[in-house]
């Protein structure tokens, strides 16, 4: 059984039954963005960070207690979650930092930390009955919705502008996803994806529409936290787009705090791309989030109308923690940093983070003596493109050992 | 502590004691690729099943009494390991068996099978205070070697032909490997990279030629038999380039029976290409293995010349196995099928073994009341550029709902 209490909207905080809303708020409309409700009390009784010590289950499904998922489809998906956090020694250093640990939620089954989600979206078209999944993107979203719904022996009808390169397309035509290529731009794709959707009743895995999938991708802070026995750290670090993960983030350690597991918050530290920084802006500006430019090679965070504002917002404001943005340069230099010195290869959103923790403890926001936590949120291999970008040239020479020992020793 | 007991050539079957040799045989010269023995007596007295079950570590140091390495540098590695074995549901319908199960060896760190052996390479230059691994290759070898020993703060000289693809290079640029482009063939690429290792001491991570790292790569078939409860499958499938993995899966095999945690051996069946099969061809001719053209799409197990054949021979007559070959069009076949029915995107060599299932089936080898295990070894997205060859075209329609419900329902 599921501990779901009910909804409640993020704009006029009304508060709903479970069966009296599907992905928005009725009466907000697309913005009413829900928030999932638990029963924590209840959960108190079935979770205990002993009972965690003893469970064998290495996915997600080891918090399915704080999940909006019934048990029954559980066995059958894939493998989400369960992703390393190592005690970083060379970034640390590097960084200047007594404490650095790194996530690397680029090793979910389909290499991004979106399985978290997709594969809660999987499970309640299952419990739904819903025999396909739709949704619009040509990014991890879709792979992952893609991989995990295969794996399930669900449908899936993506739809991509025609832009979108046929490298990113590859993952989700193998995953045997029925692809949409609409020749036209992002928001035609959209509007399009929006009227198929209605007409076939088919489910919608659109993360900020739907509010069941920020309840899947905190599963990352539940791991860490667990990973870290739950001392909290100072600052949790994580790149942002849309605004679902950080709220993901934020949702986690709320969810904690309610249980008891952990006694504070720590401080979230959300980082944009500087040629697409909505929310940043209006951050510290203190002004509404207005639709900005897409000019980053983070494709992953290239957000110009983040569809998670308040969530991403509220995960900052309510932790005392900071936004700021990372130029590409920046960003390729931290793929660079992170490969080198940790043997993790994130893609360009997935190392922002790094890049942020630099450039916040320049500012100042990041002192050395904290303890910070850096979520790498994909793999770069897939985005092999920008990693030619940053790596530096390989050297050339002839196959000749005394022309190679002048070469190295140089 | 280690329970290694000493090396045994494949060729003149001498025994050594480790501090003996380094790499092969002292007699027999490059080709004399040791076994490493063990004291399996001793390992009884700290290993057992119920020990394991009660090991929170879920890498492969879990089996670090059956692994050639002191504890000393283990908990500084990247986590290798602990990789999902699936049931299959759909795959298992689809080719007419009733029980398959698929280990997905692409999750590990650098996305393949390949890090089980480099992070023992580590490990042991650790050991050694060798402070610099070199390899030529410029497949998931050399990937996976970078990565590991950057986690652990390893310097790495890779050596490449100039012919290799700047994509294939780019993980191990990330890496910070110090990358070496030979302006020669393959052969004179390794000619210069022994020449260099001997000059400067370098530890080598040549699968073959280094007897470790056969071990390290056995503990993909002790994590399969554990993750079966050790309850024996009829056939263990896996694809064959230089036979260092077969070989693994076999001592894997080999160390379980020695310590009474499985009764029987399953049947290995090896795969190969058919445009580059010459383990196959000795197999069946019963012939000395003789070296062929490299005339497939899956780079990683296109070996003219493989280096480990006696291994690959034995794992597959010992355990009255079957190799065979299949073509080019059947493991992209394979890689959509796995795609589609699993939610898996596995590189080309990684599904050889699917595509080698199916003919078996054919062929009459396996039947469908078999249990069998087929090992995917590495991530498709390390080779996009033959995903797109697989992939089937997405559908391109104008942004109209009427245009695309005609298209869809038709």
């Amino acid at each position: 059984m599921s501990y779901v209490k009910g909804y409640r909207c993020t704009i006029c905080h009304q508060e709903f039954q479970e069966d009296e809303v599907t992905y928005t708020c009725p009466d907000c409309g697309d913005v009413g963005i829900l928030d999932v409700l638990y029963d924590y009390k209840k959960i108190r009784e079935v979770l205990s960070k002993e009972s965690l010590t003893k469970d064998e289950d290495m996915s997600i499904w080891r918090y399915k207690a704080l999940l909006p998922v019934e048990s029954t489809y559980l066995g059958q998906t894939l493998r989400v979650g369960g992703t390393p956090l190592y005690t970083s020694i060379r970034l640390k250093n590097e960084l200047g930092l007594n404490h650095l640990y790194i996530k690397d939620d680029g090793l979910n089954p389909t290499a991004s930390l979106k399985d978290r989600a997709s594969v809660i979206a999987v499970v309640k078209a299952l419990e739904k009955g819903i025999d396909t999944i739709a949704c619009s993107s040509t990014g991890n979203a879709a792979s992952s919705l893609a991989g995990n719904a295969a794996h399930v022996g669900l449908k899936t009808v993506i739809f991509v502008p025609e832009r979108a390169p046929i490298g990113k397309l590859t993952q989700l035509l193998i995953y045997g996803a029925r692809v949409v290529s609409v020749q036209g731009d992002y928001g035609e794709t959209f509007k399009l994806s929006k009227e198929a959707i209605d007409e076939y009743g088919w489910y919608n895995r659109n993360a900020a529409i739907n509010p069941l999938l920020v309840e899947g991708k905190k599963t990352v802070v539940l791991e860490i936290m667990e990973q870290l026995n739950f001392e909290v750290p100072d600052w949790i670090v994580v790149s942002v787009g849309d605004g679902c993960t950080i709220g993901g983030v934020y949702k986690g350690l709320y969810d904690l705090l309610s249980l008891g597991f952990i006694k504070k918050m720590p401080k979230i530290l959300g980082v944009q791309a500087q040629g697409c920084a909505p929310i940043y802006k209006a951050f510290v500006n203190n002004t509404p989030v207005e639709p900005t430019e897409e000019n980053t090679l983070a494709d992953s965070i290239s957000v110009g109308i983040p569809r998670n504002p308040i969530k991403a917002l509220d995960a900052v404001t309510l932790t005392h923690g900071m936004y700021l943005t990372v130029t590409d340069d920046e960003i390729l230099e931290a793929m660079v940093l992170l490969g080198k010195m940790e043997g993790i290869f994130g893609e360009p959103a997935g190392v922002t983070s790094v890049a942020g923790i630099k450039k916040a403890m320049t500012e100042g926001y990041i002192s050395e003596e904290d303890t910070v936590v850096s979520i790498v949120t994909g793999n770069g291999l897939k985005d092999v493109a920008n990693g030619i970008k940053a790596a530096p040239e390989p050297m050339k020479i002839k196959p000749d050992i005394s022309l190679f020992k002048k070469y190295y020793e140089s």
